[in-house]
């Protein structure tokens, strides 16, 4: 009897989740395993022993019996965590570095723009005007990380070696080298406090949702160089208040927002926040994940297992994450 | 007697070199002793004990017998040190850090800004357009810096750190770990040659006038993921050719540009620049230097130099930096 098979489950969404790419991806990576795109005509749901998923409907992961292992092709498992018939399998979720240096991209990016007034100079560059405003230095800037699994503390160093003061927030403590950090409860409002640009990269769990609300942003630093706070949005929709950011937004409790993410993907065209002169956003391309390099590391991780070896980057059901 | 005077000798050159901005940031500063704005009437040069210059005249600081330190306001101190006349004093650089992290800022957030395309996402949010792009990676885009004095090795090493490929060209041989180093104009066409992003930090000499010109931007690589290769230019605007950049744009040779200087500043209000949809423009602000904060360091160094303490960033003469 040859190998179990690896049953694809990638429901799209975007175009870059197109499932053809993936099966191709995997193919290529486990040759001598049979590699099924799911819904298929042709197959034993007993001969599959993994499966690497992005969005699977609620239930579609029951039906296979000999279920080992699941792999998550992005970062976010909290739709995953809330299907209560998902099998009692590992879950295994991917930190690639091509995904953590996507996301550092993208939080860099979203950090300096706001930094750098770039909602200003591009409006003043509409009016024909050259009116340069006083430009503050990163050192003068504290950036607010809330998460610090390997994504956030990714982009904590590169923010560091920029210039900012950087802190970070996680439930758990957590000591990165440069970067002041608080956790649990007790020190969220001491890390608000002291935070000009908050960056969320939170993992969705029954804690987080809508931790992104007014009472939040109510303690973010007002007294820093940037005015009024910033809060960029790279983790998951469910973690904000809509609400909340778009009157906070209009009555100046925030002076930004930078969204990748939303409650409804895609976000629907009546939404105010296509329009909102203080909102950058971004069709939740963050951190796009490479079907290379991921399909390589679960090939490497299948591998390993039926070597006996441990699997990496376990989800903990008890933690949600 | 009171406290030794400061000589202000800031020549300027753009607006944001004011000499009375400087006046009145070290009358601040320095409340309890007499700061001067050189060329004054009526002082004695016997009472000048510190001089904080930008662009002095060749022999302008020979005249002060009781001169105790010289403070350079910005980048480059090789002019100063061309002086044979320059008093054998301490000479402070002050504004290097500054200036550099300011550079750097600029340059990191605009090689992200083309790299992730945002020209596009922002007309996809005015369109109310959810629609995703395929993002390539940081390591698939390869940057070209011109110019690898500090300004250049350290956005080199930043945007190393996201993990762009970055190669660096300059008039003399550089070393740079991890930087692809060309040198010299027999070696300029192959560094453009493999360049998706070309960033221009150049000093602007008889050499490098009008360098950034249709010639050279045809040779930028055309078959990176960026597509059309994008220019930013932070060094002068003597250095581009207006019409060669615009026209550029219209015909596909270039994707995009950023530029922060023209040959005109402010930029008219006639200028095609400002409503050019491939041109993100940022009124000569890369790298403003922060008469606020040299000017606390300044006296800061003062008053630590006068109770017997150690001055810091001391130009060594045998090194000349």
């Amino acid at each position: 009897m040859g190998k179990g098979a690896l049953a694809l489950l990638v429901h799209g969404g975007t175009e870059n989740w197109s499932p053809e790419r993936w099966k191709a991806r995997f193919d290529e990576v486990c040759p001598d395993r049979r590699v099924l795109q799911l819904p298929a005509a042709d197959f034993d749901p007993a001969e599959i022993h993994y499966a690497a998923v992005w969005k699977p409907d609620p239930g579609e992961l029951a039906g296979f019996p000999n279920l080992r292992v699941i792999f998550n092709l992005g970062a976010g498992v909290d739709a995953l965590m809330a299907d209560s018939s998902l099998p009692k399998v590992p879950l295994v979720r991917v930190a690639v570095s091509d995904l953590t240096n996507r996301m550092t991209e993208y939080v860099v990016l979203h950090v300096l723009m706001h930094h750098r007034q770039e909602l200003y100079l591009r409006a003043s560059q509409r009016e024909r005007q050259w009116a340069p405003k006083f430009q503050w230095p990163a050192n003068a800037v504290s950036v607010g990380i809330m998460g610090l699994g390997t994504l956030g503390a990714n982009a904590a160093d590169v923010l560091k070696r920029i210039g900012f003061r950087v802190a970070g927030w996680s439930r758990s403590r957590r000591q990165i080298d440069g970067v002041e950090c608080f956790h649990g409860r007790p020190q969220l409002e001491a890390f608000l406090r002291r935070t000009d640009i908050l960056v969320c990269l939170l993992p969705l769990t029954a804690d987080t949702r809508h931790i992104l609300n007014r009472d939040l942003f109510a303690k973010l630093n007002r007294n820093g160089p940037v005015g009024a706070p910033v809060v960029i949005n790279a983790g998951r929709g469910g973690l904000q208040d809509e609400a909340d950011i778009l009157a906070c937004l209009d009555d100046g409790t925030l002076g930004a927002a930078s969204l990748d993410v939303f409650a409804r993907e895609p976000l629907p065209p009546d939404s105010p926040f296509w329009t909102h002169p203080k909102v950058v956003l971004t069709p939740h391309n963050a951190a796009d994940t490479d079907a290379d390099e991921i399909s390589k590391y679960v090939a490497r991780q299948i591998e390993r297992f039926e070597a006996g070896g441990a699997l990496e980057n376990v989800v903990d059901p008890a933690r949600g994450y």
